[in-house]
């Protein structure tokens, strides 16, 4: 893992636990796939510090940390390895778990503290002694392994009230051992946030420690809670994508540092962070499989969008007066109801992104806004698949024809489990490229990979460019879920050829013929990259 | 309309306007019989004030209030009508839109008002005295057909913040014609909870007018700045059921009203209406037809959701310690999730919740968790998916006998797609049940729904009962992201038989195959549950 320079100064934590706490979400469950994937977002988002699992509770975690040594070059953030305390009665030097934490090379550890005295008691089952030396020990222990250490103190706004001399005697000794940050924890997220201003300003009072605020969104002031905890002067904040957590959720990473950045007036990410919120809010959905808000603040599809009507011509006139921020510091968009989700301006700099420049031809603009709006009626989405978007557009650019390099005849999955277990998958295409009628069959592990390898069966000998390439994500999501396995599908696929990746999308009323029309977009984009000839 | 004795007192207001601010929310459509049904809710829980809409200015909201007067009978609420000043340059007296507010027939009127000078020269054209005089007029009106008044200040905080002066001028001017309440509304929802603090501390000290807080989420800090207003001295809050409306939405009633009564001690709902909340949110929401929020807090399936393992042994002996509140007192319950982290003390917690005693069989529970962990190996969960859970522990209970209703002999889909269009699904399958063998085939609009239709057609002469049985979601999740389409895939379906809905969950090497596990089960809970034989 290679570091750059631009990460943000140390002045301000944002903290991010998307991967570890995020991951408790009720519905949430990660591959190492998909937590390298939400890393490389945290990280182009501009968050300082990413916490990536607890190495060594579990293989999935302990695989994470390996590969992200390997495999990710942060720009920004720093990778954090969670943990908790050495075990009652040990030593931390001797303390597996410990030794876990130091092996997953991680710069950073978050230990997770006892700070209620009914906890240690009940949970720990240790005296209120033992607890200190334990934080004392364990952090000395990380210190002198030259690790960078933030204490959780669990539980601790509720400990606190219960009995606030023993809260605050754990911070001291945390912050004394060598802890960088002690993160105040309302991990039952049961606080307001005047309770919070308060106490955590005078827990600053009676230490001195520099404080961090994880805040639970049980009241449904996690948020506020934050804000609350910076306002009484903590510096660091832990937050989680899209609020994700267990229960409720955690304070969600995007209307903190919005609010931070726009309403303190305080720099908390990189220059230009800001405008990709909506982008990466919803790449990061799209990843742990679960529909975007539509009603997120800031980055929702209805956060910016007006009834009509009524003020449409002041808002013409003055649309400030009617939005609390302009929608493109966020990356959204107003919208006027009933309106497209596309707008001109956003489809220019998605196709400038693309390197397409359509601000010289609005008509040609207008046509690609056009299409996508009907594309999303039919339940298409092109945040996360950028590579049948640049299809789209190039349609339009050429006139609206596709280069296509080969046309189906026709397709066919049969999959079947018999008698004494035996299950099978077997898909036939017929089709014509470059004047040759083709027909090949595959069998797979399922149907779909089963129609991909016929389709490669028919082309790889006319194009063998597609001996590189290779899908390496398959998603499915159910739209409109209230129809059971009648619905409509949409399947994204991530197709690489070795040196690029990229995304597609189809739809369809069954998850086989969505495949295959994503399936048609990954071959006609991996062909037309390599510059291949129809 | 009668009215009953058991309102709560008239010192503090709970204002709810789902039927006007939270129909905003895109998405919603209210017809009539939908608004009367979810104002009896709303009575229901206790609100003392029912905003329903803007009589005059539409034909469904005028119907709705004279329904309203036929046929609701209010245990605790007022009805409300909700309009705006009299128009620049008229009279009051003469205004048909304030007449048509009248004619309603409600017993207290909100009137929308300008506070903020940009909005007045731009949106109604008029000068800025004019505008006060149209607060004086309109209020007095009102006031002299005995009706009671609240003035919603448009855009306040935002006015404030422009020209503070004026904004106070129009609080003045709507105290002294007699409104009871100023309403302080931050339109744009752009406002965090200390500047909500100060202005509405800072307004109540310059006028002494009684004040009221209508927060919008724009910043996801609705219900803290409506605990804001309260902290500096508001004594009315207007909220949404489930914080529906325009944009992000409303301050959410039911975090607001929980947060009254559980943190400020407040009672500000009658006797008993609290536990009614988690009811009372998912029947409106089914009014609405949008799901609900899982996630929401109180009242959220997830909302007192614990991911056992760690813990498990301490919550057992002090769940309090793990949830900000009981979760009775808002009519929720809490839920153990078994997911990987599972111990014996959580599949015990969950055996019980599903009537299940395990306390007493430590073998039993023993081998239910070894159970669990290998199927989460292979990629189940359980944690969407009790009536798995549910067979895999009677499995146990009966010695590792699964109760089967069929047995398999094979079954097969076929998709293709073939030229001009033509595309189709059909599945077949052959079993044994009672003795019988059955061959049965199904089309449908996919592979998974064409397997559904083939068993149901094979099994519905032998139980009738699977008549009822219906699938109503279907979920897809594709395992470990890096191996594409030859990747585990893992399938949830929920079904309902029209009085329980369950969910069930399917893994294989393919979908079709998970599909038909995930099948499997929901068929066998469908049939166990009715009592249904063998």
């Amino acid at each position: 893992m290679t570091e750059a320079n631009s990460r943000p100064s140390d002045g301000f934590h944002v903290f991010d636990t998307t991967l570890r706490d995020g991951a408790q979400r009720e519905g949430i469950n990660l591959t190492v796939a998909d937590k390298l994937a939400i890393a490389r977002h945290l990280d182009e988002f501009g968050v300082g510090f990413i916490e990536g699992g607890w190495p060594g509770a579990n293989p999935r975690d302990t695989e994470f940390f390996a590969r992200a040594q390997a495999e990710l070059e942060f720009k920004h953030a720093r990778l954090v390895a969670f943990g908790a305390t050495r075990r009652a009665g040990g030593k931390a030097a001797e303390d597996p778990q410990l030794a876990a934490l130091v092996a997953s090379g991680a710069p950073v550890v978050t230990l997770v503290a006892k700070s209620h005295d009914r906890h240690v008691e009940l949970a720990l089952r240790t005296t209120l002694e033992e607890n200190l030396e334990m934080v004392r020990d364990s952090v000395e222990y990380l210190r002198a392994q030259d690790r960078r250490v933030f204490i959780d103190c669990e539980h601790f706004f509720d400990g606190y009230k219960a009995n606030p001399e023993y809260a605050l005697a754990v911070v001291r000794t945390a912050h004394r051992a060598g802890a960088d940050v002690v993160v105040l924890c309302d991990t039952n997220g049961g606080m307001l946030p005047s309770g919070v201003r308060e106490i955590v300003a005078t827990v600053l009072a009676e230490t001195g420690a520099r404080l961090g605020i994880h805040a639970q969104d049980d009241t449904g002031c996690a948020v506020a809670n934050t804000l609350a905890a910076v306002d009484a002067g903590a510096t660091h904040v832990q937050c989680t994508a899209n609020g994700y957590g267990e229960r409720v959720g955690n304070a969600n990473l995007f209307p903190v540092t919005a609010a931070l950045e726009l309403k303190y007036d305080r720099r908390v990410l990189p220059a230009g962070a800001l405008a990709e919120m909506t982008r990466i809010s919803h790449a990061i959905a799209e990843v742990v499989n679960l529909t975007p808000s539509t009603h997120q603040p800031y980055v929702g599809f209805s956060a910016f969008a007006h009834k009509a009507g009524l003020h449409a011509s002041a808002i013409k006139v003055d649309p400030d007066l009617y939005q609390h921020i302009d929608p493109e510091l966020v990356g959204n968009t107003m919208r006027m109801l009933v309106s497209d989700m596309a707008g001109r301006a956003s489809i220019e700099l998605k196709g400038k992104e693309l390197g397409y420049d359509l601000t010289g031809d609005r008509d040609l603009a207008g046509r690609v806004v056009a299409r996508v709006k009907a594309q999303e009626n039919l339940g298409y989405t092109y945040e996360a698949a950028d590579a049948s978007f640049e299809l789209l557009l190039r349609d339009e650019v050429n006139g609206g024809e596709r280069q296509r390099y080969f046309e189906l005849e026709s397709w066919r999955t049969i999959s079947e489990q018999g008698p004494n277990g035996f299950a099978g998958n077997e898909a036939t295409v017929k089709l014509w490229a470059k004047g040759e009628r083709k027909v090949a069959t595959g069998e797979g592990n399922g149907p779909v990979d089963a129609l991909d390898r016929a389709l490669r069966t028919a082309l790889e000998p006319i194009y063998p460019a597609l001996a590189k390439l290779e899908l390496v994500d398959y998603k499915v999501r159910i739209l409109e879920g209230q129809h059971g396995t009648g619905s409509k599908t949409r399947v994204l696929i991530e197709s690489t050829d070795g040196t690029a990746t990229w995304s597609t999308v189809g739809v369809a009323d069954n998850v086989i013929g969505a495949s295959w029309v994503a399936l048609e977009d990954a071959y006609t984009y991996g062909l037309l990259r390599v510059g291949q000839q129809p």
